[in-house]
């Protein structure tokens, strides 16, 4: 009997849309109200649900903050982040022909800082940021493996124990051969934060909050569709369960560990370092 | 290509509920992420849409105060209220028996005051709203027509003129043969907020946010479910497009014009006046 409940309403509120003069807001609308009162009556909802649900949704807003964003940690812990990026990925790129595809995409990282001025290249990061030094280097090229002069790249990673909300972050541009290298530490795992509803809730689903090893990287340059994407340390644990779905093969990188001498930049290690390669592809932008 | 796009991912965010120890959050849970995920795969959302989606949750959420509910507004005019209504009352009552039906339920309030202690029957609960008076009557009774004694009744209604925020606010307790009756104004149609971010959505979605003229009424008594339901002013404008979906036939009721003279309770009226009639029947609590 269920299923049919409230059939009736349903098409009055779709009926209600009929006066939508922005036809792709309508096309959003209606399917949200088709798949919401579907939601709805397949769990059949009850009223102490319902207001659960509606406390949530207040709390989850009134977490937000200018240096957190609560909706954004939902939206990623439940997989629609990452959906909407592989949604994304496919309108741009040409997804059949492997090798010169567009490096792959994931979640932005919500927590990293905005407008520092560009770094020259070769400078090191951290900052006070606690971790093992860590030398990044690697091109920007299209997606026929011509290297991109200019491009910019924006770096943002944790702290490098994984306990403290520490960021290391940077600005680069690459140079006329489209190279780039920085020095910032290794990651370590992160957990999400548990402290907001959304991390009670997870909590309450018996899904853990904890993020592989990453560095969040944005590279964009005219003419080309933005990226912003992660990489992810290969070994790091929760690389198979990351709490923001963000994993992608394709972004997992090695990192080699070096004793202590000069480093590629020249620089002089007097203790052992890490290094990672990693060069990004960037799809044209088609007019 | 779209349809088929993010589905392993789909797939994983599912599987990370495996864990969820409470099978009632898991069922919920589960069909929430598969209908979010649908839709968004449905509507191919971009990452823009899927940007100003964060941002009209957030204002939403910062909008609710210890007076407002913007989620609640939200609920009410996408038809989730009152479909989360018709599933409990499916659920408690019998609906193949027609005349002995328990009263049908409605959308509550979100702006309704609170605790305030029980009037004596009779009282006039306008105290300073404006509008033309009225007299309210009629009785509480179980479906089978037995009339409850000391059945709680909480009124709730806009200002009479629709244009300010004052409510006339009453609770009255049923006499030992189950009947009520006060004074407070004729309601007025009336619009929901327009100033938050779900007004504003509604408006680009072409809906109006006008009610019709109606009263809250929140009735209760040991052993029976309590009902919150909303009588409708036969008559009024927006009978047929309210904007919160709260309109059920059997909960439209005439009100009748007097001229000056005694009232049905005695008192001496020195302007028209007008009445409204109407019996409430509850179901029983099953155990």
């Amino acid at each position: 009997m269920t299923r049919s409940v409230g059939e009736d309403l349903s098409r009055a509120v779709l009926a209600r849309l009929d006066g939508c003069s922005d036809a792709r807001l309508r096309t959003v609308m209606e399917a949200l109200v088709s798949h919401l009162h579907s939601f709805v009556r397949e769990v059949d909802l009850t009223p102490e649900e319902w207001s659960a649900a509606i406390d949530f949704l207040t709390a989850t807003g009134q977490a937000c903050t200018a240096r957190r964003q609560e909706f954004t940690l939902l939206s990623d812990t439940l997989g629609v982040s990452m959906l909407v990026i592989a949604l994304a990925q496919a309108r741009t790129g040409d997804r059949s022909n492997g090798a010169t595809d567009a490096t792959e995409a994931s979640v932005q990282g919500p927590y990293c800082l905005q407008g520092r001025s560009d770094c020259p290249l070769g400078t090191d990061i951290a900052e006070g940021v606690r971790g093992e030094p860590t030398f990044y280097a690697g091109r920007v090229t299209d997606t026929e493996g011509m290297p991109i002069a200019g491009a910019l790249l924006d770096v943002c990673s944790g702290d490098g124990t994984g306990d403290t909300p520490m960021h290391a972050h940077g600005r680069f541009r690459t140079d006329d051969q489209g190279r780039y290298w920085f020095w910032s530490v290794r990651p370590a795992p992160q957990a999400l934060p548990a402290d907001g509803p959304v991390g009670r809730l997870l909590e309450r689903a018996g899904a853990h909050l904890n993020r592989p090893a990453h560095l969040h990287m944005k590279v964009s340059a005219d003419g080309f569709v933005p990226l912003a994407t992660q990489l992810f340390v290969a070994g790091s644990d929760y690389l198979d369960s990351d709490a923001a779905f963000g994993v992608r093969d394709s972004l997992i990188v090695d990192f080699d560990r070096h004793e202590q001498g000069e480093a590629p930049d020249g620089r002089r290690m007097r203790k052992p370092y890490w290094s990672a390669h990693y060069d990004f592809r960037l799809a044209p932008v088609h007019d």
